[in-house]
């Protein structure tokens, strides 16, 4: 391609010549990327490796562990349509699915949304485990499901959002693609961010549902992710279930937090047909200050400095489980009626995509120990690295 | 890049020069285009979310679900070697492994195929689960293997298709990847389109093979994918296995139609050393009409409007299981023998990538319920939406 | 895009604007292609196609199999974060967690490794999977986790590695995120390759660790990974642990080899409080010769000629189990107390991404059958189609 002119073309011929040259090898260059799929599909990738120290011997074992390992396939059809597959490998989930739905415009600020996500409520449930303040969410987390199959309306705009939705009623902490009954759950959420509340935001997510014998029962958990609470293995769960969560956001400056209050109802009964009705509850607030001047956010924290950003946190959370339970469908010395829990942490934001997070975690039970005795104190120091891709 | 021609230099000088720089830009730019794996890997994203409703109580469970997920990874090498991994982590399958093989081109129609593949021995069976006229295969897809491990050759030209192969014997309804006995299966299949037949295809597949003492036995199901027959739990499988599968289609204009048969014996033992070789036998004929006038085919409907194509489907099938199974390897208190089932259907292909299908089906069955007294009729009304990137 | 001079502007005029025009356009185009995540992100797929003939009937089961399916998701953050996502859908493990690692660069040649990923500490070991020079590591694989959870420092130059690091303690031939007991194991190794010895790099690896009642226990293997040794099942891992691997590997021309010796240590406890400590150990010595002339190197062979590259391997290796741990902690009548094998293997490289391998192992063992006889001799006949895109 030099452009040389001979003795029968003018220069300027010759250069129109080469342009228009140039201009095809770019058109076919262009729909090339244009019709590749690169500019439709997104794939991510997400690690978190954490490492976890108890400072008490014998409430739970020093690990290094893969917390999260997902390949993240997201892609959209055209204006309409958008998907997600997202599979867990770490954890020891070895391919267990997360996510995979269906996203449906239905309009400018609505769509429908089908097939396995999460339910909207809990708060810090719906936060992208990349953003977490902590390692491990709070013990609100104990009383909504984790993931649940069905279809959900979703309207949103600047000030407020809405979630309507029917789904298969996966249970409390419960992540699951099928039902075990014919029974479903209906669940909504509202939330509204108002320029007139000044970075405060209010939101309300309830759900109402029915079980028919089903054996897929909650176990709650702390932050060491042991298992604390667990219902008789003659329960299941038979009749009328919901669920109450208010809950607020606020962000100023530096300064965030967040609040949430779960109330779930479960109507139990057992092998010998004795019935409970039962109502857990539990709470967190949340607070974050970014020490190094980055405007504090729900969503991710890019840092203004070449040494990255970083964030103090701290939380307070509370589990209190129906003491009716204790009477015929759970034990009090092997499962704990209540939990008050403190977390302290510091976040190192390296970058947008890198992130390092060192918390402190202390548990205090009420009973799960031997008749009249309590659990065991349990003390957590543990650290993560987290990379999203 | 302004260009402005100075004293110095003539205007056809500048241009010439900004010219040959373009071109230089441009090579790099197609270089790193035509060098990168993108053009060489497709990563496809699958999806299907489904909805289950059985109008009688107690003959299946309501629900929503997931039936296919799947990351799709294909590639080629270069013109003689491409290959394909597939996992499926929706179906509660959780990464289990489908495909996972290499095409190893060996003349102009003709390649080896070598890992884990389907066998074609079902006509529909091989058919894309994107392309599927209805939520799931009819009855013949319980007497063929899912997919086997092994080594094929292919041949296909414009009006033919071969297949031979050899594989592990996975047994029919059975997707794995690895053989529990020393014994292997060969197959084949012969498949011709010629103009004479004016969109009549016919073809005729077949395999042969033996089980040394292998516990894996099928089971069958419908749609519902309840299972309705399984073999005693002492049952072997012990001696030759043999298949024959004669099928058609047929596409004119907006009508298209298939049918197939499959006889499929086998030898079993129990552990009385009772032996028993018998024969089950399935059949499917499935017809569908274009609403919306496209054009029928086997492949992938592009519809002509903006709103859409529309499809009617519908299905007749019949499962026949060898009654000289009921001596001693099968209890027909537990497990049916014969299922006539009918299917409806109605296809929305909402663009090239998106497909909405409402199914109903009916099955009636022999036995399978208290001596004498046959399996309650299955109804089950099913909807998907499914995405296929 | 024509360029056309109009009676108004002089055709250099609208040569100049046609010129900036295309600039505007390619820098478009550039920006979008660097921006991209496909320069960042390396999407890889691994497949190897296997088939195992064993010459004797019952020493093992001749089939088909995958044994390695692999999606491979690498990238890069940027100069100072990558990292790797790995998961294994081959060999039954159907989304099984391989490698799930973060890279982050702390100096020109040193970077700490932090998530779970390969112990240093055996040489073949941490030879990538797609360029083994057998169908199956060699017999001291048994000897050295095979993946385990921690932090790493490597530093590498030209002519030296080191690396050192601490880890869950996971124990031999065991892949595993989590930790059963607190303790954990310190891992260290250096190699050198300096000019002066011309072709010839020597190491040596050691790690010193704990355990505490700890189940995780190591299965010894063959080739055909057939199970040819178990500890009792009443056996933990109790008290100190220590492995010691010198290795050395050699690359003049077309010829390569290496070796390596693994002593691997472990006390060990039962239901009686029967205590003992162990000392297993393993050596092999591997060969190979490119007959088709090309540089034989520890890494991916580039064929010279269009027929690919042709290469022969042989190996000898031997495992021998500690006799104190048939006195309370392993049956000899079931497990063997040594293992002597020679293997055989022709490689054709068809290119730098596809390779054929066929091995003929034959593997004598002590012990492991009725009192005072041995295991039958396993005579393994392999062959693998293996791609690496």
């Amino acid at each position: 391609s030099p452009v040389l002119a001979d003795s029968n073309t003018s220069q300027d011929e010759v250069l129109t010549q080469e342009i228009n040259n140039l201009y095809q090898k770019f058109t076919v260059l262009e729909k090339r990327a244009s019709t590749s799929w690169v500019n439709n599909l997104i794939i991510g990738a997400f690690i978190q490796a954490d490492a976890r120290y108890f400072g008490d011997d014998g409430t739970g074992t020093d690990t290094f562990l893969i917390r999260r390992a997902r390949i993240d396939v997201r892609g959209k059809i055209n204006d309409n349509f958008s998907f997600r597959v997202l599979p867990e490998f770490g954890d020891d989930k070895n391919g267990e699915l997360l996510d995979a739905y269906v996203d449906w415009k239905t309009g400018d600020s609505a769509s429908l949304r089908i097939g396995k996500f999460k339910s909207p409520l809990g708060l810090e449930r719906v936060q992208s485990g990349s953003r977490l303040l902590f390692l491990e969410r709070g013990l609100t987390d104990n009383l909504v499901p984790n993931r649940d199959a069905g279809i959900a309306w979703n309207y949103k705009n600047k000030v407020q959002q809405v979630t309507i939705g029917i789904a298969n009623n996966a249970g409390d902490r419960i992540d699951s693609g099928v039902d075990n009954d014919d029974t479903k759950v209906a669940y909504a959420r509202i939330y509204s961010q108002p320029e007139s509340l000044g970075g405060l935001g209010i939101g309300i997510a309830g759900s109402v549902g029915r079980s028919e014998l089903n054996s897929a029962l909650p176990t709650y958990k702390t932050s060491s992710r042991a298992t604390v609470f667990r219902y008789n293995n003659d329960v299941l769960r038979d009749g009328t279930e919901a669920r109450i969560a208010p809950h607020f956001t606020y962000y100023k400056g530096q300064f965030g937090a967040f609040g949430e209050y779960v109330s779930s109802s479960l109507t139990l009964t057992n092998s010998q047909n004795q019935q409970a009705v039962i109502s857990n509850n539990a709470w967190q607030l949340v607070g974050s200050w970014m020490l190094s001047g980055e405007k504090n956010s729900w969503g991710t924290v890019t840092p203004k400095s070449k040494n990255g950003a970083w964030e103090v946190v701290a939380r307070l959370a509370e589990l209190d489980i129906d003491e009716d339970v204790f009477i015929a469908h759970a034990d009090s010395t092997h499962s704990i009626s209540n939990i008050n829990s403190v977390t302290l942490g510091l976040n190192w934001h390296v970058n947008n995509k890198v992130k390092v997070l060192v918390n402190y975690e202390i548990s205090d039970f009420d009973d799960g120990n031997a008749v009249g005795q309590d659990r065991l104190d349990e003390k957590l120091l543990s650290a993560r690295l987290q990379l999203n891709f």
